[in-house]
Formats: structure tokens, sequence, C-alpha cells
């Protein structure tokens, strides 16, 4: 009901439809009309009321709403079943409790806020209210669990070419799967899985996308950027979330079709790794060197004095000569 | 108290001791204890009530009580929190929400039969009442998902050693974590773990043990077979349970010092898998080949006549060719 009401504000857009032709036309009570328009701005939509008049929408919501992704949402699978939350402990979470419940493969959960939002290595992600695309999806692929650290690669170059398509700022990767323009971090993804020795039972792929936030906290100031600082332009977060879905499920595709090796020919194009001095924190030895390539695994391959070294996520940090 | 109760009669195996004694030694009304006795019965313990002597511990339980396996318990780690069930519908299961929920390293469940007992690729295992060592534990390594697959050779190194020490019967490993008595299944592992890229959040090792059956499902009557029936004794669950959990500590501690090229010098004396013709069935491609080691992944290499293949866990299954 609350869908049909919203549709018949949308076609009308501007115009006012009295309570009464809601009533209606929909055979519902006026005090239910009311009741959803009340609901309805309580999700963000701008709808004005005029005693006499009735109702018009001046300004449609911002909230990642399911039905508004959905309107956008050209991808096959990923999206299809959307669970929206205005604030949740963390999307990734939720999506791994889905999972486990067993949840078709391409779910999403969305958050307008995240409590304890989560990066890599349970390092915190700042996810403040409306400004992000704070999403997990899950994926239930036909890899090992030794393919799983290539679908963070993977996740890379489909997020990163759709923030470049639909905004035209220029962002690059940086190894393993951090976005950044102009070497500040605009894009984190953290991937997690369940697992058997033989089979993975699902991968959650979360991100976090700095999409319109003006200003972050001092800890994080001078190394994260959003892109509307980037574009001077806030960015519709749904039409974005609905690209970075299809590319998504394009890379994807792809991986299942021809292989990680398909996407890792583009992961090296949009990498700003590859060809730069970076110095290697590792558990038990720091080294430098030129960041010559990644290899069939997914690692870094590093060209050092002693020779070429191989670098995994997970053994280190890395860090640019020049920053 | 029960466990207060127990204690006493234990004392004195074999001796009555009366309820007004018990009664009077630990402060609780006669029924209490006549309560306490009822409970003791259902977990299995014999106990003889006689109107005017008291009671007598005639046989000790033979199920998997946390108390029981703790008696005997030499790890110090691995099973200081344990989980009972008559039944579950899987252990794996079990503690994989205990996990999820921050249990400590080394928590392990037990049950004396599973429901839905689930052996690798989501197959079944028949785990009858009290028959078997049903159990799971839950490790938090250091290491990344890329060296999960050799945890579970690993827990066949220790699993394998156990048996052989407390049974004397010679069952040997088929890669990568099946322990063989005379070409049969005597045990089967099934390793799942929750990750990022970057880390193990949580590894849950499953053991099905066949320790006292006397006869198997048709459909596996051919392939299967327990320790009682190879030793022709009855074998003390509990004790092997402990010995397992000190076995599984030793090569847990090991691998945490030295790597996980320590064990695999063991994996390779215990296998019965090298050194034999195998033909492998993968995805897209059979072939055969002699087995002639395992590599730094725990990957099998495969001598053909094309060159040295090497086959991961899930890409294959292996048939002997003399089977």
């Amino acid at each position: 009901m609350r869908t049909a009401i919203l549709e018949l504000l949308k076609h009308n857009e501007g115009h006012y439809i009295s309570g009464e032709e809601l009533s209606h036309t929909l055979n519902v009570s006026r005090t239910a009309v009311w009741k959803h328009i009340r609901a309805l701005k309580q999700d963000g939509y701008e709808i004005e009321a005029h005693p006499r008049l009735g109702y018009a929408l001046r300004q449609n919501t911002d909230r990642l709403l399911p039905d508004e992704i959905k309107a956008h949402l050209t991808s096959r699978m990923l999206g299809q079943e959307i669970h929206y939350f205005p604030e949740v402990d963390s999307t990734n979470n939720e999506a791994k409790k889905l999972a486990a419940n067993g949840c078709p493969e391409g779910t999403i959960v969305v958050a307008e806020s995240q409590a304890t939002g989560r990066g890599r290595l349970a390092r915190g992600w700042f996810s403040p209210f409306g400004k992000g695309i704070w999403f997990s999806v899950v994926l239930r692929p036909p890899f090992g669990p030794m393919d799983a650290a290539k679908c963070t690669l993977m996740a890379a170059v489909g997020v990163n070419r759709a923030i470049n398509r639909v905004t035209g700022v220029g962002c690059g990767i940086k190894w393993p799967n951090d976005i950044l323009w102009n070497g500040r971090k605009v894009v984190g993804i953290l991937t997690e899985m369940s697992a058997e020795m033989d089979a993975i039972n699902y991968v959650v792929i979360g991100m976090g996308i700095n999409a319109n936030m003006k200003e972050f906290p001092s800890e994080i100031a001078a190394t994260a950027t959003s892109l509307a600082l980037a574009t001077g332009q806030t960015v519709s977060r749904v039409i974005l979330l609905a690209e970075i879905l299809a590319e998504l499920e394009n890379v994807y595709t792809l991986v299942q079709q021809a292989g990680f090796e398909s996407v890792f020919a583009a992961w090296r194009q949009e990498s700003i790794t590859l060809g730069r001095q970076v110095r290697v924190q590792g558990f038990q030895r720091n080294f430098s060197g030129l960041a010559v390539d990644i290899d069939a695994d997914g690692a870094l391959l590093i060209k050092t004095a002693q020779g070429v070294e191989r670098v995994l996520a997970g053994d280190v940090s890395i860090r640019y000569d020049n920053q």
C-alpha cells in the first residue's frame, strides 16, 4: 500500500493529489492514507500536505531504500533481495547471519549507518548516517577457499569501475583492494567467508564507500576523502550503488566464465600500486622494493635488491615511499 | 552437588555408602541425594541401590561426560571448556555457533549422537548413539586462510598418532585427512573456518571416530570399519578422546613454533597415499599417476606420464588402483 501511494505521488511529482483521490483510488481510509504519508516522510520523502489540495511529492528520498535501489537496478542476481536498516552494527555481520541461514546468492544488506562498522583486521570504519554507502553482498562462489583472496581483488575492480563511470573521478586501486582518489581512501572492502577446506559456503563482501561526507574524524582526516569532496558535487548513492552491483556482477560472471586472470588484467590497469616504490611491514621483517606485478594467487610481487618477494594479503601493510 | 556425590561413590567404588551418610556428609536432604542418584543413573553410571546398605557404584558411565573427559585430560588448552550433548544436529554446527559467540580457543563440543552428522562437501556421517567419538574443537590460529587446508593435514597427524598409541592398531592417513585401517575408514575429519582474507576468525575441526560400532549401514559397509572391529576390543572413548586432544595440541603447538613443514614430515611417514598409484577424478578431467609427495601448501603431487600434477583438496576425489 505504501509503495502504491508512493507510486501515485511519483507519477504526479510536483502536483497535488487529494487525500480523497488517494483513498478512493486505492480503496483505503483517509486515515490509512495519512498514516502511510507520515511513514513515507519518515523514510525521507519530502511530501507537502495542503489542507485543501492534498499531497505532493516535492523531493524524492535520499535514503537507500529497497524500492529506490530496485528502480535503478540492472543486475540480474545482485540486489534482488535487499535488507535495509537505518542503523545496524555492521552490514557484514547481518549478511553473515543471513548467509548462514541460507539466503539466496546476491542478497545485499544496506544501512544508513553502522554502529560498529568494521574494516580489515578488526579496525573500525567511520559510517555516519546517510553519508556513505555501507553495504554487503552475499556470494556463493564455486571456488575453493584458496581462491577467496582473489575475490577481494575482483571486488575492487568492480567498484572502482562503477565509481569512475558514475562520478567521472579518476580513482585507482591500492593493493589489495582499497580505492583511492588523489592518494586518499574513498572505499574500503572487507571480505569474509565461511568455508570448508574443500569449498566455500559463502563469501560476504562488505564495502564502505565514502560518498557524501564533507569532513572526517581527526584520526583519518589526512588519509580519507569522499566522492563529494573529489567531485565537488553530491553523489546519488542510489545510482552509484546500482552501478556497483551491476559492475560487481559483471566481474563475478567473467571470473566464473574465464577465470580470475581475466579480471586481474583490469586490476593491473587500474592499480596505483604497480610501478611504485613500496615499503612492506611484515610480521617478522620489513623491506622495500618496486611493486612489479600480482601473481596468479593475487599476491603482490616486489622487486628488491635480493630478488622478487611475494606478499600475500594479511602478511603485511604497505606504505608508499612518497607518502 | 552431583559431582560431589559421584566423587564419594567413586572413592568407595564397589562398596555401599548409605543415603544417610551421603546426606550428612554433603549436608543435603535424603530426597536430594535420591534425585542426584537418579540423574547419575540417567547419565549412564551403574549405581546399585540397596534399601538398607545404601548406594554403590558398580560401573562407571560409558558416556563422554565432561567430568569423565576432564579426569583424563593432559592437554592444557584443548578441552578446558566442554559442551556435551546426548544428541546434537552436528557438533561442527554447535562449535561454529560457540566460536561466533566468542568461546575460548580449545573449546570442544562432544555428542553421543548426531542427527545430521556431516562429512566433507555436505555428505552425511553415520553417528549412532554412544558408539563413536563425535566431537569438534574450536581453534583460533594465527594463520591466514590460505593456510587452513594445512590444518586438516595437521589434524590427521594428531588423531592418527593418538589412535595408534591408545589402540595399537596400525592406522594410516589417506590424503588429505581420512584415517584408514586395512583400507577402510575409521575417522573422517571436517574442517570449517570463518575468515577474513587477512586472518582466520576461527577454525572448527570436527572428527567422526568410529570407535565401537559393530555394524554399518549397507552404503558404507564395504568402506567403513571401527576400532573395535580392528582390535577385537571395546575402546574407551574417554581415554581415546583425551589422548586425541593431547596429540592435537602437540601438533598445533609444533606448527605454531616451527611451521607446518615440521608436521608434514610426520604426515608423510604416516601416509598410506604416498608411493601408491592413484586415480584422480577432477571437475574437468581424470588422470592417473603415482602419488609422490605433498608440497608446502599441502597439495598432493602426482607423477604422470605428462609430468607432475598438483592436486588440492576439493579439486578431486582419489581412488586407489588396487581398490
